[in-house]
């Protein structure tokens, strides 16, 4: 079938994107504002992108009620900082206690049950029981749109990783110890187990 | 662990992205150079940017070995178009093939064999086989480092939405008809089969 776009309402379009571009991978992202409040939040529009300067992208959207900003975004404009945490099997459940919108001044963090751990580099702490996480300075945001639906990507540079010890041996990330989980369309996500392999083929002239 | 990412080499930043922020949908680009060759090449740094302009996002990186650009990039620069392509279970396979670099002026549509089929707003073809594929024009590039490990982040705005009919009913895409899968590191994949759901929580003043 062909959808124009336009033809759907906003919401038909973002339930039609977040159920066919999946899995995706999930950023946990703490952020403080100017009183030093801790905020919390994952965001599942979240891609690498580039590993030299080493840079993630994510996309908050607006809010759909206010055509606010989101104070994940707002405190990054303020102070430049970020941490993106990753989460597992295990923080899952606290993680998604963090979509949660909390009255103004309580912290996710006590919500969820995780603890602000200090980062090295930035004055953001990351989440200590997240088995990866990433300092991020604000290298610069692209603003997509203005209405209901618009969004931002945030582009970051990361000055410094965290791993836990038991997930990185000899280069190599173990996805047994990582335990990834994946974010689909509504309440769904997946548990990444049932895995394949295949190798790139030698092109065609060096058979 | 913590690591500074400057003590670490290209490949090895490479190797931890890919193998802990995972897992990732994976961007099926279909282009077309002035001549009208046509490439193909899967990409998975890619993410959804927005509902409103409809937006998705996708980040080439540079050629490790000339630091040139990709035949994909360069031709979204040329002629503005692009169709990202999903793929799943059945059309695994083929994107894998069309994850080789073919001699100049082959074309991967071939190599994979899959089938071209003609799209509606733009001129570049989108793949038959696909479950789902997104024809887009470029919004713009925003180039992230010239070195080794540098990419771009492309911005595109979708035109017009192509599902195979047994995916989408009454406007929700159907996981089981669409048997995505997931990009990890290395040869890595995951299928999307070990489902799990968490409903959003209220705020605790609701309670």
């Amino acid at each position: 079938m062909k959808i124009d776009p336009q033809s759907l309402n906003q919401k038909d379009r973002y339930k039609l994107l977040i159920g066919t571009i999946i899995p995706r991978p999930i950023a946990w992202v703490s952020t403080m504002d100017e009183d030093g409040n801790l905020n919390l939040a994952p965001y599942s529009f979240f891609t690498i992108g580039a590993t030299e300067p080493l840079t993630l992208i994510f996309c908050p959207q607006l809010r759909t009620d206010s055509l606010e900003k989101k104070d994940t975004l707002r405190n990054i404009e303020m102070n430049r900082e970020f941490v993106i945490n990753l989460t597992d099997e295990n923080t899952a459940e606290a993680m998604n206690r963090t979509a949660t919108v909390l009255p103004w001044g309580q912290s996710e963090f006590e919500w969820a049950g995780v603890t602000p751990e200090a980062s090295d580099t930035i004055s953001v702490p990351r989440v200590r029981e997240a088995p990866a996480a990433f300092e991020c300075i604000l290298e610069q945001i692209v603003t997509i749109g203005d209405s209901p639906g618009g969004g931002a990507a945030v582009f970051g540079e990361v000055k410094k990783i965290h791993l836990r010890d038991d997930i990185y041996q000899d280069g190599y990330v173990l996805i047994e110890q990582l335990k990834p989980i994946g974010r689909l369309a509504g309440t769904g996500y997946t548990r990444v187990t049932d895995l394949f392999d295949m190798r790139r083929l030698p092109p065609p002239s060096e058979k």
